[in-house]
């Protein structure tokens, strides 16, 4: 591990398996648990960095893969790197382009040594290896940088056996191309649904050490049973000086769940994409704007929220705003949507700090319970 | 006219033919010469009502013929009116929707009694005439509503003949109708490039009397020449002590040179439209965004702008937000554009109060001039 003076990881409090650390980064400390809204392509969609700010955000999360192909990483390092190039002074973490290669790209081909595929943008063909996803990411100058890995679908056995001998050769390569003292270099542990590889991955990594550990192949079909099964099993195998990242995942629920099982840190694209769909999280379950029961409804999205969207808009207002296709309506979904999660996470926070998470989780239940009922 | 406490019009200075004043409203002061952002769908495309006080807009213009289709004239006014229903305190003028059934709406059928369409929204069949313009209006709230009018080709001078005479019994009617103390009612000036048509339709409306004259039928088409001797004939023959209002205009060499001829208030989509399309306005002409010379050009929009967007981002960030269709590109582009209209009036309105109008406009073309030569 490349030491840095410029990144370090204090945990503060445990409550049971539940976490509240301080994350210290080139670009400021990160509170966690922590929310990281998704700027895939640079731009959390349809915010701007004041709005984040804001509402409260820390660390954001750029995508490898996309910034590689559309502007390029060589641009964005001639134009300062990733903060400067979009006006994000803040922490960044950008992922390794693993998934999206594999999930995004056409006519992907995977050898030992990378991934050969085609640009879903244009059809050009590229080449990603260990050593590229590295120095991508040293163009692109986020504070937290991933391995390259191979997610595989979570349910083949054999499949990840065969995944995770690259994505842990991968891993080695990775470290030993960081070379950025101002970046910090996470780890992926991978091996699906199955505990002996989980296992297996997360010895390895610990093994050859990281400054975090993020947890891939997870949110992907499995039920939720299985994936907290995997997230109980790393709790207990984990170095618990660094920070766990559980990638692609979720919703205020996924966040409760997830830190009650060791995790730290947490991205998804699902409160910012649904909010383009009309979709909308609260504290007492989803509703959907494009409901008809909202077109006369003064009320705001959610009772008692803060956000500028629940300050100053009824329900009726946006989803007039949806019906029309107004760009004003996504913003403000989103606001309220990544404003409800970033605060969840200071909940979560606070309540560990205070000895307090469970007594947090079982209100927190309690209430999306009798919503529903 | 209702006599009306909460409005008035103050012609504070003239230089030559310009003017700078003051409109009152019920939801505040409005300084002249204005150029009204324009918030067809009761947002303004790309901006939150926080974004629209920030850049200085004072009074902005909302579409009686979009609203009253979609989420409905009714519905609004239960939900308080437009001011609450958008989440606008300024002041808002709404059109009366005459250009948009003729513009806008499919299969239109006008006969002296009002015009019959069908919605572009769902085909639905509807009637306008100008006492229903005038309710919808007045179930929207705005501060300043206008009469329904027909507006015809701008050289055709016997479809203007017949449409002016419509327009002038509409008129008569509206003012009838007119009903609410707290609203404006703006007559509309018509007859399109025709010098007698238009000095006819002045007197008519002058005559009857209103709080504000609205010039209708320019930029459709014709000239800036034809264009411009129109508003210099309507300058000798408007009442001086009320607003003139030039609909549909502009650019900011529109604002400067319909000052020039004695208008006080605009509109129009193209600052905001053009935005979503990749153009920038700025003070030595136009930019397209788009083009692959920005890619790496690490220069705001426009030098030495104090907007959100000129001083946080480069333009190789804005072409790549553009090529990416990002949202938060709509965004920043529309709030430059619209920062420029708006400053550029408030430039027109202290060069006025100074009696030094016409340097302005002189170095305003000079610095034009320069850029493109």
């Amino acid at each position: 591990m490349i030491p840095s003076a410029a990144f370090s990881f204090d945990l503060g409090a445990a409550d049971g398996r539940a976490r509240a650390g301080l994350l210290r980064t080139p670009h400021g400390e990160v509170p966690t648990p922590a929310f990281m809204p998704v700027g895939t392509q640079a731009t959390v969609k349809a915010l701007s960095p004041r709005d984040l700010c804001e509402i409260g955000a820390g660390m954001i999360l750029a995508n490898t893969y996309h910034l590689y192909l559309r502007p390029g990483d060589e641009r964005i390092a001639r134009l300062g790197g990733l903060h400067a190039f979009m006006g994000w002074d803040g922490p960044i973490l950008t992922d390794s382009g693993g998934f999206q290669v594999l999930s995004l790209a056409q006519r992907r081909a995977i050898d030992d040594d990378g991934v050969t595929f085609r640009s879903h943008v244009d059809g050009s063909e590229h080449r990603f290896t260990p050593e590229k996803a590295i120095a991508i990411q040293e163009n692109l100058g986020a504070d937290v940088i991933v391995c390259f890995d191979e997610c595989a679908p979570a349910n083949d056995y054999e499949y990840n056996v065969q995944a995770l001998a690259r994505t842990h050769a991968w891993a080695e390569r990775c470290k030993a191309a960081h070379g950025r003292a101002d970046q910090a270099l996470f780890g992926i542990v991978q091996g699906g649904i199955f505990a002996d590889l989980r296992a297996r991955s997360a010895r390895f990594l610990a093994d050859l050490g990281f400054a975090g550990y993020a947890i891939g192949g997870l949110s992907v079909g499995e039920s939720k049973q299985q994936m907290h099964e995997v997230l109980e099993l790393l709790d207990g195998l984990l170095p618990p000086a660094q920070p766990r990242y559980l990638m692609g995942v979720g919703t205020p629920q996924d966040l409760v769940e997830g830190v009650a099982r060791g995790v730290d840190m947490f991205d998804c694209v699902l409160p910012t994409r649904m909010a383009r769909n009309g979709g909308v999280l609260t504290r007492t379950g989803r509703l959907n704007i494009r409901n008809a029961r909202f077109a006369d409804d003064p009320a705001p999205l959610e009772p008692g929220c803060t956000c500028y969207a629940c300050a100053n808009f009824s329900r009726a207002y946006l989803r007039h705003l949806n019906q029309a296709n107004e760009i004003l309506g996504h913003h403000l979904l989103t606001l309220h949507n990544l404003h409800l999660m970033l605060t969840v996470a200071q909940e979560i926070r606070a309540a560990v700090l205070a000895g307090r998470f469970e007594a947090y989780r079982q209100a927190f239940w309690e209430r999306l319970r009798r919503s529903t009922s």
